[in-house]
């Protein structure tokens, strides 16, 4: 397969009534590279729809291709149903970074990255397309990682179902640093800050049937989910 | 203010259409103990309602008392339009484990521990029970907190949109354990087997308008994120 074809739009995203930052908005961001970025060190999204007007959130896991989100995974069955001309689709990413703790409770925070993309799903129908949609998801979790595993045959990448949501509609949404607490509460003698959190990743396991000896693969030893920090 | 009043009830859930695990239902779980283990380990849920029909899912902080969960924060302002007599939210929490690396790209896989809940949530009008929310998200996040910081004042208490969701249809779904590829390919030549992740914390980031010298409190020195773990 062919290296994808990261190309990106240029253009700034049109800012809707649905993507723009109504609450706390000098934390929004509607620019492509800070979109991007989060979702390009996130591993998980989360997919929200609507059947029947009950709204259903599931965790699965994406891939981005320039300026299109693929999605495939559990949401597959339940979206099925509603699947026709396509599904109106929210997409949330979010990347934890923090907790704040203020002075008061009331100023407890967290500092978080996170992005919200609207847009109508449609079902990957073209081969082609779909290999690239599945190679993209084995390679946002694990860089290096397609070159080495056995590929998707013909009849698995039919009996998987993709979908790709157009970068269109998005907006990033950050906080960062310490408590804003209020003016009067900093004379309190309580401790404020900020605990870091980050994920990390532990000594690889193994899988007990390893037939033979097989070295840990650099992309495994060097494994790090903070790509653009 | 009391202790939170962490009372189950001892029923198990029932097992609704929406809430049954459809795909790969030897994951689902729908025992409160495993349910409620994986929201006390999460920090931030995904809240998805619809707003005519348009899916919105928007990351929050929440927190449990006994068999109800508390959500409030940003969701506050597009929800509100919505929330007359209730509104159907669909509430998931997810916590990543691992990255399941298989022989073949088709059977790369993540584990994790995920919750789905449905249900009407309402806004919390009672003061008292406005408080016991407050502290509960509080408590959720750094626990021993509340103890030491401001409390809120009724200013700010009427000033937050808190929302309760009853815990009775829910469900768990668990994925741990090495790879499960294809029986012809186990004896491929590539390395498998499980990253494992985890949230850390890094060094408490002091406050630079900390105005005296204040120890760092024992439950931010200890803090840990996996307590059912």
């Amino acid at each position: 397969m062919n290296e994808i074809d990261q190309t990106i739009n240029q253009e700034p995203l049109t800012v809707t009534h649905r993507s723009q930052i109504k609450r706390l908005p000098q934390r929004g961001n509607y620019e492509r590279e800070a979109i991007y970025q989060i979702l390009d060190e996130g591993l998980v999204c989360h997919v929200g729809f609507a059947v029947d007007g009950q709204p259903v959130v599931i965790p699965t896991a994406y891939g981005r291709v320039g300026d299109q989100l693929y999605i495939h995974g559990s949401p597959a069955s339940r979206m099925l149903r509603s699947l026709q001309n396509g599904i109106e689709v929210c997409v949330t990413v979010t990347l934890l970074d923090g907790l704040v703790l203020a002075r008061s409770a009331f100023h407890h925070s967290m500092n978080y990255r996170s992005v919200v993309i609207f847009g109508t799903a449609t079902t990957v129908e073209d081969t082609e397309q779909k290999q690239e949609a599945l190679q993209a998801f084995t390679e946002h979790v694990v860089p290096g990682r397609w070159a080495e595993v056995r590929l998707p045959s013909r009849q698995e990448i039919q009996g998987t179902l993709v979908l790709s949501l157009p970068l269109t509609e998005a907006s990033a949404k950050v906080r960062s640093g310490p408590p804003n607490d209020d003016e009067a509460d900093y004379s309190l003698p309580v401790w404020a800050g900020v605990i870091p959190l980050q994920v990390v990743t532990g000594e690889a396991i193994v899988d007990p049937r390893l037939q033979q000896e097989i070295n840990l693969p650099a992309y495994v030893q060097n494994y790090t989910r903070s790509p653009s920090r």
